[in-house]
């Protein structure tokens, strides 16, 4: 920029600054020194495209390292592997020109239909939020720019361009806004990315509340907004409301911003402030020197980086008879065509070319010293005779002695959602005739939205939820089955009995162009534990080879509405593995429905045998907050709170409980507050009372159920309508003075 | 009147009409012949109050007939139930001196802990506005004003005075208003009652949408609003709303009224309306000649309709073994404190002083001829020692041939919300120690909301749900008992396993002011059956002492949005009884998410043994139609309908398909229309496609997976975004022919 404030430029010339310059690259202005900016599609991976542009992943993209997908990354609940992989990216967007990662995606998981699912961490907004921020600063830190996206609230792809998200603040605050609020806050993106749909009604890209009173005002985002490919609908609009750069944009979009600032409309500043920030972005422009091509050593470093993170990703879901890992000397059988031809990405915009692509078999083959026989059970494509492959398969499973069924979902991609969570019915049958036929059999899966486990889950020995794992992820699989990784991933998404038990089932996908947000902050687990209802797994499951205890845990209160734990875990199995301390905090304080309990730190923790460690974490204030719709603000109710460790967040193995001083949120009375609020204010509460048996005469001694009962029901009146049915006048000098007292101590 | 227009009085003597003379009267105008009219409190009876008046239940009111309460009446699924109530109430009302009753109440049981839910009658808006309308009309019939309230989405007790229940359009049109349109509609109530809460953050009686646009210019009304006492919280902003009339009022409200006309703010024409409504209520005032006491005829006549009543209202459960009903030898054991100090009413407004009070004991021994023992098992104040209660009980439980324990809950009451659905724990423990013991046990429940039967349900023979049953409910269930009448009650809300089951578990009772209608359209059954939740009995289960079968359906469309249905019933068992054809309507026509079935017509019928009889139902548009709220009016869909005959919304035993031609709503397209719109649309579709063709070359005949998703991602965009994406221009003339074309077609 040279020095040169852009708000200097000619206005055509700043508002150019605000449209794209071509598909995948800001506006450029050569005589003011403004380089273009190359933003590429990702973020588990670079989608740069040389030739064809779309956003929808259909043509061609230059080779890159395809690293597991957020649904993997998710399941890892390790800041660690979110950073490993922002670092490999960031790498290679530099080498393929890019500046500026389309990522990470930190939207919620409010539905397994999500046909996006893939592309998002977790159903949790504290893990998704610390995974995302990982993620940011990993990525900058590289000199490569970051773009938090879908911001915000668009949790289907079903009318995503124009529905409208219907939600209540109170869930918005908690649960959907919160995982940006963290990335923005703790890591401070280059930009965020506003999402397609509506909010209340209102286009994200023109809700000036979202990107600029809670974006920027609140949070304090000093970065840039750029729109989803084509979220723009009124470009003067989004302007005015945040929405800096539209993307890719239209020509005729800097003439309508030229048009709406001289006729008025929009004041010359909102253009001044969008170009400024514009302009400060192209500190990621770096005109690459070379071919945007991957070097042989590049390749093999993102392979290696994809192998070693999928491998962290994984999750053991079930393994009885210690079935897993597999001896080396074993006869297996592996069965299913993913094996060889895996399902390791979504489609869409994050749809990656890779460099290289591993396939489970043959890693298999690479770890085992027994015979190893493969048969495909299925093919991919739906083609071959059902029935004459799944004997093919019982035959080899037969004759092994442990039979892995490679299985899932074929193809998941963004822009529509799933109509089920079944896995297709040919791999169901296979799964269930080889189980009849194999002594051991384990279910290896592939698949970026949650699939149903019913109808087969108890036949089976073993289950190894692989989700999406990227390139490397065949042998990463491998690596598991074999015990050359212990499995340490942990589910960051529920997998439920049904698809109907799930929370927004009956309001998904909304209708006549708007979805309600019906279950408020109940989503997922949230849902699960306050509402008492049985699932599969529960959030935050994961076995390991290994085993782990928790012991000797300790909550002191660091100040109001602040805390800090020890607990100390202990490897008190066999080998050396990754144990997550999960923290959960449970209240009913305050006047809001609390979930049962919540996420609100976590810690993944390496262990050899026997090795005991005592984790320090700090609970800060919003560990503990709520919402409040009337204050406006993050309140922290007096009250009891407790700490609760989880193997998962239904297996409580440890819990402490905390008093905390929070706010006392003292409200101040009136003629419209109820009977209740006045006998109950702390202050005025007694002389109240006083006062009203002065009026009523003091209460019998023996009261009926009746009058207990009429007593119940005055209290739900307001003072108003009560005063109304007395038997004489409250003196209203007085009922003036109690007001006063109590606006004095609110 | 004498031909007199209020409105030609002096505003002050205007105003003074639209708030209450006194508690329970409307203010007279001697001067211009208006006469006072006298308001009681109802419904299942007369609340009339001589001396201290008071609108909670708590100061005592003359002698009255207590009939069996709505939630008893709901469950006898007969017009004819709630009409016999009616007219019964109404010649008490004429008695004791009251011109217009306060009730129907019907509101939608939305959840079970509803502390007022024994007020009302079904969790269906179909089955309450039946009922309702038919309670009207007979009321009315006598010369009786009815007042059906609480209007409206009053579901809740706690926070009631200022509680905003926030619901969709749909959701208030399908299930929270229905019942009140029908009512309104069909009956013509003196008056509807406005509630205390807020619907979507406007008072009931400050919202002009709710009095004026829906219920006067839409349903037509032309009777008086009234407010629930003491729920005008601005007189002036109620009165322009369309509150006519404030009850009980204060002096100042006819100032304020006054001064507002004076100032301008409100508009005279307003005062004049809702005079000339006050005025015109004035046809029911009538001026008592007598003591407003009930003769010892009018006793016994009212208490022969309750007892009649009240065996029609009682669902058999569940009769394993046949153990109702019990052989008049048998030898019985009578447990519980409710047979001889039953539950039968709840309190609060509807609270009747009653005028006699039957024992189920007594007409037990009446109708015995065997041993009759009787132990109390449990005090209703929760004296006694338990385990020495128990013991006395199991004895004689013992020693008899059938043991009936009479249980449920012993207080109720409007004014606060239940908190669980428990019965006592004591009561439990008595019905399993008794279960133990007996050779038979029955359970006979009395209570105003669902009770839990967990934890007892299977050690049991037999269940009678009892409800609240009015004064002669004792002697009504010994009638049912011993098959004196046989029981054709059906449930008219659902009973669900846990609590934790029900729809609106999560988001009940609100916080911070709000409550949040997050089920949607899914209240009740339709939640259960959608969701495809198991529950302990659903709505519209109940057992008989013979059997019926269902034959012969048969469904023609008589319209391009009606239907008739002819089925066969016969009754196959040994006894005469009474039989609810229930009809359900499922579709999943239209742009909505329909429940998987809904009540849309009913018929009860009483057959001797062997006797057949067809019944003929119509089914008009609403039985097919659901709101459309972006036509903001009722639409039946082109499409399929299942018309199904169920003994329980999930027993269906009969069903056939109709195919309705409906109403086609053809979309305009325009630039924000997706492509998907553009491709489906039944006119411009095919040309559409061809010259998107035209654009990006015909597709290839072998598709990559790839490229399909591409395709389908491409669907949810807009034609604006997508166009963006296309390689060439799509020519603008030859859209905007096409946009010209989709219009001229919708």
């Amino acid at each position: 920029m040279n020095g040169l404030d852009p708000a200097d430029l000619p206005l055509e010339r700043k508002a150019a600054l605000l449209t794209g310059g071509d598909f995948w690259s800001t506006a450029a202005d050569e005589e003011a020194g403004l380089k273009p900016v190359v933003l590429s599609d990702g973020p588990h991976g670079i989608r740069r495209q040389a030739d064809t542009s779309d956003h929808l992943g259909i043509n061609p993209s230059l080779p890159a390292t395809c690293f597991p997908p957020a649904v993997a990354v998710g399941s890892s609940w390790d800041r660690q592997v979110a950073a490993q992989v922002a670092t490999a990216v960031a790498r290679e967007a530099r080498a393929l020109g890019a500046d500026v990662v389309l990522g990470p995606g930190v939207n919620i998981k409010r539905t397994p239909l999500c046909g996006r699912n893939f592309e998002y961490y977790s159903e949790d907004p504290h893990l998704s939020g610390v995974l995302g921020s990982a993620y940011v600063r990993a990525l900058q830190a590289e000199g490569v720019g970051a773009s938090v996206k879908h911001f915000a609230v668009n949790n289907q792809e079903t009318e995503r361009m124009r529905i409208s998200a219907d939600v209540d603040e109170r869930t918005l605050r908690e649960i959907y806004l919160s995982a940006f609020e963290r990335v923005v806050t703790e890591a401070s993106p280059a930009t965020v990315m506003c999402s397609y749909n509506k909010i209340n009604g209102v286009y994200a890209s023109e809700n000036h509340w979202l990107l600029t009173e809670v974006l920027r005002e609140e949070w304090g985002f000093t970065g840039l907004v750029v729109s989803d490919w084509g979220a723009v609908s009124d470009r003067v609009a989004a302007l005015a409301a945040g929405t800096d750069l539209e993307m890719p944009g239209a020509s005729s979009s800097v003439q309508e911003v030229v048009d709406a600032v001289r006729s008025g409309r929009l004041p010359e500043a909102v253009v001044d402030a969008a170009a400024r920030r514009g302009a400060a972005l192209g500190r990621y422009a770096r005109r690459s020197n070379r071919n945007p091509v991957l070097s042989e050593e590049e390749i093999e470093a993102g392979h290696a980086v994809a192998r070693q993170v999928a491998a962290e990703c994984a999750v053991l879901l079930r393994n009885e008879h210690a079935v897993l890992p597999i001896a080396r000397t074993s006869r297996v059988a592996v069965i299913g065509e993913f094996a060889v031809l895996p399902s390791y990405q979504g489609g869409g915009s994050s749809h990656i070319n890779p460099t290289l692509l591993d396939t489970a078999l043959n890693t298999i083959r690479s770890h085992a010293e027994g015979q190893v026989d493969y048969a495909p059970g299925y093919y991919r494509d739906g083609s071959g005779a059902p029935a004459q492959l799944r004997a093919e398969a019982v035959e080899i499973a037969a004759a092994a002695d442990v039979a892995v069924v490679f299985a899932g979902i074929v193809r998941e991609s963004e822009g529509f959602d799933r109509e089920h969570i079944d896995l297709p019915a040919d791999q169901v049958e296979l799964i269930q005739a080889v189980a009849a036929a194999a002594p051991r059999t384990v279910v290896v899966l592939s698949n970026g939205g949650v699939v149903s486990l019913e109808g087969w889950h108890d036949e089976v020995d073993a289950i190894l939820e692989g989700w999406l794992l990227g390139q490397a992820g065949g042998a990463a699989l491998a690596d598991l089955l074999y015990g050359v990784v212990n499995p340490s991933g942990h589910l960051a998404e529920t997998i439920p009995l049904r698809l109907q038990d799930t929370p927004a089932y009956l309001n998904f996908p909304g209708e006549q162009g708007h979805v309600r947000y019906g279950e408020g902050v109940m989503v997922g687990y949230r849902h699960y534990v306050t509402a008492e209802r049985d699932v599969r797994y529960p959030f935050g499951h994961g076995l390991s080879y290994t085993t782990f205890t928790t012991t000797d845990l300790t909550v002191t209160a660091t100040g109001p509405d602040t805390a800090q734990l020890n607990v100390t875990v202990t490897n008190t199995g066999p080998r050396t593995g990754k144990h997550v301390v999960q923290v959960y905090v449970a209240t009913t304080a305050g006047p809001v429905r609390r979930p049962a309990r919540e996420l609100r730190a976590f810690e993944k923790v390496e262990l050899s045998p026997g090795e005991t460690r005592t984790i320090t974490l700090d609970l800060d204030r919003r560990a503990f907050a709520y919402w409040d719709v009337l204050e406006g603000r993050w309140v922290v109710a007096p009250g009891d709170y407790t700490v609760q460790i989880g193997h998962s967040v239904t297996e409580i193995v440890a819990e402490q409980a905390v008093t905390l001083a929070g706010e006392s949120l003292v409200a101040e009375l009136s003629m419209q507050s109820t009977v209740g609020d006045w006998f109950d204010h702390p202050v005025v509460g007694a002389q109240f009372t006083e006062l009203l048996h002065s009026v009523m005469g003091a209460p019998a001694s023996e009261q009926s159920d009746h009058v207990e009962d009429g007593m119940k029901m005055a209290r739900g009146m307001t003072l108003h309508q009560f005063a109304g049915f007395l038997p004489a006048a409250l003196p209203a000098d007085r009922l003036d003075e109690l007001i006063k007292m109590s606006r004095a101590t609110s």
